[in-house]
């Protein structure tokens, strides 16, 4: 057994003009500053939030005296990862409950990372999935909690119901330092069932409540 | 032997308000957009150039048709490199030579990542050391690129001397798609001389000239 490297999968979106974002976060930017033509170099200057397209939400996003993103141990970017396949819970836009992840708790592990696959993310791009995504109810977070997972991430803007009166998951997940891997590409329905060593490196935000991140799934082979 | 991903160690600098920047780039700005205090939650807006901090050059940067730093393939950032301790070179603000290389280079093999740790990075948050740090010489990286490395990292703002004329460090490794990881900070002098696997995921900027990174080093150990 082996981590192929050589296969690396990107889950990740581009981060452009006009991207998806949860609505009400900050408007991204991405321009030109300088280009080769007028100045000899391309350079860009970008705007964005810290939670704009795939991202990683540090304790302190919630939680008062949690941990930001910069104090993560980065050893703790590098983990194995168990996908669930959860498209089968219709439609979009319902809610996860412990029972929908009990049929896979046998294979969750101490310490893993859970990465769940709804299907919205088949749907990026579409506006009105904005605001109606598949999300994790406070059942389903405590149920990962007790499992004691690393981290848990989705394939969608958030793990909380949109514009939820009380940010349940997101409580539940970053009280107990579980961090949180948002906006997932559907690239990651392929992984669905398997074990895959996940690498989701977030830039080093000082103080950051999150960060813009790059997610790579690493397939686990045979020798 | 095996890669030590629980030895993980940040090479990477933290984003911050009044962080070193090569003169001229975009001034980043970090501000929370929310707290928790007023908002509930907190959020961060960011505004940074591409090259800012720990980041990726893709060969679009000073390449035209050069590929963007999306379109780097994936498993290319992950890799064995090679650290290479440049600090005897005095003094700091000198030019390395392919001569400075040539003890090295039996231990540089095909497809490597080579990480030159040159001291520059001891003065980080020096200012006058921004626009005066030790720089690769046009002769070094034809011999970098003779040798069919995959990517060079440095351990300051640019490979490239300051405002240099003509950018002939970073067109000769972006012409061979020998791709650049600027500002990695001096934790890299702990691996001198040693292999270690270097992982170092930009954010995917679409049609990116370079992007902000995190990196890291994987202690490479004997079982």
């Amino acid at each position: 057994m082996r981590y192929a490297f050589e296969k690396a999968v990107d889950l990740s979106h581009e981060l452009a003009n006009g991207m998806p974002i949860y609505p009400g976060d900050p408007a991204p930017s991405f321009e030109r500053a300088a280009t080769l033509e007028k100045n000899g170099v391309n350079l860009t200057r970008m705007t964005l939030g810290s939670h704009t397209g795939t991202h990683t939400d540090a304790p302190i996003h919630f939680i008062e005296d949690g941990i930001p993103v910069d104090r993560i141990p980065v050893s703790d970017f590098f983990g194995e990862a168990l996908v669930i396949d959860l498209s089968g819970k219709k439609p979009i836009g319902s809610g996860i409950v412990a029972a929908d992840l009990e049929p896979y708790g046998g294979a969750i592990k101490n310490d893993d990372i859970v990465l769940l696959y709804t299907g919205s993310s088949d749907q990026w791009g579409n506006p009105s999935t904005n605001s109606n995504y598949t999300y994790l109810t406070g059942d389903c977070c405590e149920y990962l909690a007790r499992k004691k997972v690393r981290a848990v991430g989705i394939d969608f803007l958030s793990v909380e119901q949109f514009k939820a009166k009380e940010p349940v998951a997101h409580k539940m997940l970053l009280s107990h330092n579980i961090f949180i891997i948002e906006s997932l590409s559907n690239a990651l329905r392929q992984f669905s069932g398997q074990r895959i060593l996940f690498v989701c490196l977030p830039i080093k935000l000082q103080n950051g409540d999150g960060a813009p991140s790059r997610a790579i799934a690493i397939p686990i082979v045979e020798e």
